[in-house]
């Protein structure tokens, strides 16, 4: 349904006719989810370029009950940015970097700035900005903090909300809020910064963030081993956070997803495949190098393969690491990518349950992702033109969720609940906790006008 | 007041008779808030041993509308213990380990274990609970958990909050949620964990969490320089960061602290004293002693004396830098300690300020505290007999809040509200920041009765 001209005129005052688009629209109706054939509708898409026009904008629809979805770059996995009517408020003109202390480690951007593009800022001054979800070309740094994003070195620097110190946010209602800053430390109020952080936009929308950032390690190294299996590859994981080594990243990749995406490996492999366990050592050069050491020692038991690369390689590695999503998503046009967390012991359980769910279900599937932080990407390939397949796709999904819950996990370590999960919040947390939770949502947006139908049913 | 001895029964039906004091207990009535004077009362202490009796005891509560004050150790700044009427429930029975799993860098304790206890069972194992808040003998992990305590390694390895995974907690109505566990990444349900953390049992009681720990690193290595004055010292504290090197503590001790305490320092000083940096480097051997080195050249510019301790010396200096809390109060009997964080640009400002504060109000002022955090220990000392002159700290006090918010800091780094700064969160919260602060008192303790007068007035 279009917006009434008067609705439009009113924006058009806010933020300027080239920032309302009532026609031609469609890359703001989906995201990373369109793997599984998801698209949203909405009735005009709306541009900000500051808080104030965010504010105006906000207030407008508050007045006129018209539902808001909040959108970064449009990357995220489980729908978080697909909306169902309303207008798509559109962060990406809020591109400034309001200030940047190098030498005092913070930096405070806007919403809209892109991940990639403040990392490079950083390391221009030496400095490192450690989350590194996928996708970081595209993704803006609003969206990263509305979902709490992970990534592969999430295992040594936390996730994305670690680094923020401060968040400046627009409530339903318009009234910005301002909570931290360019502060280390400060615990006077109820952490509403965390709250805010993961949201998925549902409590308020978020225009600009202090970030904290660190020193570059001077080296990083990875090293790369193949296992005949999963039970081996586990005990390899398991054997190096034993070994009390703290690696910066511990990721692993089943022998399917090995298999799709070997062809783009910088190295050609000596066996014909296996499963994958990538881990980094960080630090100082000598550090470093002698982590790296100890890290092929832990696991070279078992490991029918050990690679540690050197130079571009290193790079190249990471590229290829990132490229496997799609490498999947290739073998059969489509597929319905979760990210379950489970206990770090659970692991081997969680991803060859993976493997008897989808078969259970008549589906290839497969799984990779952060295994030090117990986090998987459970995979179900998927013709995305075949209906009957992704219901059962979304059947052996229901079956993944209470997976792991049962393991004493979650039904999302890091893509959030989106529209994929929603009301699956319900099989982890208990009656008192899932109240709070509507409670809350209640506080900050009493109308329910923000990202309806994410987050909370 | 003292209870109905109906009440008094249901109590002691509940969790026995030995674990209910209706008499007798005076020391549960103040906490380390006492230097300036502070005592409260209460109708009578109850001290549960398991989250059922916890929650029996609240269930209790609730239906008769008693005010309960959870109390940990009792080693608060800030009065957050302190009962007004009511019951104390003391978490102090409840000291179980419930699992420890030391090759997963993981461990689930209940809220009374205290927090050296922690760190030695950790230790034994090989691995770090990074938190060191003072007075680690005494505080417990729940009463670290609620308030985020921090410490002097807060500057590289967070606060407490950071390293929570999961908490058990009992509504005021008695209800039990479980938000988090075993888990290292978990964004399917708005973050309950932090809303909790930082709390001051103000929204649940605090009764088991999940930790994660870390590696202990293999040294670390602290070293010590004393500067002509706070211009000095800051500027050195600044060329430590940004000279790009990340030290795992950077502490300072202006010249009056300096003065009062360095009798008791492991070394003599060569100099009468001056403005104090401890810097401390962390990792491997050959790393540490590198950073060491690195160290000790950003801070010698200006530099009257450096000292890089050995072997018993580093334990020693440390337990000093414990003790220098104590030998400010042993000035003059009593003190009035602040904990404003500011960012750290304005440091020095802050420091120099205080001494204006304290002039301006006839008070002996002297501040110390966490450098790289810019949070510091703005401290008039008092006779605590005078209550003309606590009158006057109290005063002093108020305008070192608005001097912190004015610097764009906060009013409380680590200490949390607690009752003596009751209200002062509204410097450095705007109307709606504060109006979401209240509704989500109102959404966990509906009838007021969790810590009264704590953190929302």
């Amino acid at each position: 349904m279009p917006i009434s001209s008067r609705l439009r005129d009113t924006f058009v005052d806010l933020v300027g006719g080239d920032a309302v688009l009532t026609t031609g629209f469609g890359g703001y109706l989906t995201d990373e989810a369109q793997t599984s054939g998801l698209r949203g509708h909405a009735d005009a898409v709306v541009l900000p370029r500051t808080t104030t026009e965010v504010a105006g904008v906000l207030r407008a629809c508050y007045e006129h009950e018209l539902a808001v979805t909040p959108r970064g770059g449009g990357t995220g996995y489980s729908g978080g940015a697909i909306p169902r009517g309303g207008i798509v408020l559109g962060l990406e003109r809020m591109t400034k970097v309001r200030s940047f202390d190098p030498l005092l480690w913070r930096i405070q951007v806007e919403a809209g700035v892109r991940t990639q593009a403040l990392r490079n800022l950083a390391r221009e001054s030496g400095l490192l900005f450690p989350p590194d979800p996928g996708a970081a070309e595209s993704s803006q740094i609003g969206g990263n903090i509305a979902t709490n994003a992970g990534g592969p070195h999430t295992f040594k620097y936390g996730a994305t909300g670690r680094w923020v110190t401060g968040l400046e946010a627009v409530l339903p209602s318009g009234d910005v809020v301002e909570v931290g800053g360019p502060l280390r430390k400060d615990v006077a109020g109820y952490d509403l910064k965390s709250l805010l952080v993961g949201s998925e936009g549902t409590l308020a929308v978020i225009t600009s963030a202090w970030l904290s950032l660190i020193p570059v390690p001077e080296a990083a190294l990875p090293v790369v081993a193949l296992y005949p299996g999963s039970r081996e590859g586990c005990a390899a994981i398991e054997a190096v956070i034993g070994s009390g080594l703290q690696a910066a990243a511990l990721e692993f990749l089943d022998e399917r997803v090995v298999g799709a995406a070997k062809a783009g490996l910088p190295r050609r492999l000596a066996s014909a495949g296996g499963f994958m366990v990538i881990a980094e050592a960080d630090g100082s050069v000598e550090d470093a190098h002698r982590l790296r050491d100890d890290l092929l020692d832990a696991l070279s038991e078992d490991a029918k393969e050990l690679w540690a690369p050197e130079g571009s390689e290193i790079a190249a590695l990471w590229r290829w690491r990132e490229s496997v999503s799609g490498a999947v998503t290739a073998q059969r046009g489509g597929k319905l990518s979760e990210d379950i967390a489970v206990p770090i012991g659970r692991l081997q359980e969680a991803i060859d349950q993976t493997v008897v769910i989808g078969r259970r279900h008549r589906l290839e599937t497969c799984s990779w992702g952060h295994a030090g932080d117990g986090n998987l990407h459970s995979t179900f390939l998927i013709d995305p033109a075949d209906p009957e397949e992704l219901d059962r796709a979304n059947a052996a999904s229901k079956d993944l969720f209470a997976l792991a819950t049962n393991l004493g996990g979650t039904v999302s370590g890091e893509h959030g609940i989106g529209l994929l999960k929603a009301g699956q919040l319900r099989l982890q947390w208990g009656e008192s906790a899932i109240g709070l939770h509507e409670a809350i949502k209640e506080v900050f947006d009493p109308k329910r006008l923000l990202n309806p139908g994410k987050k909370v049913p």
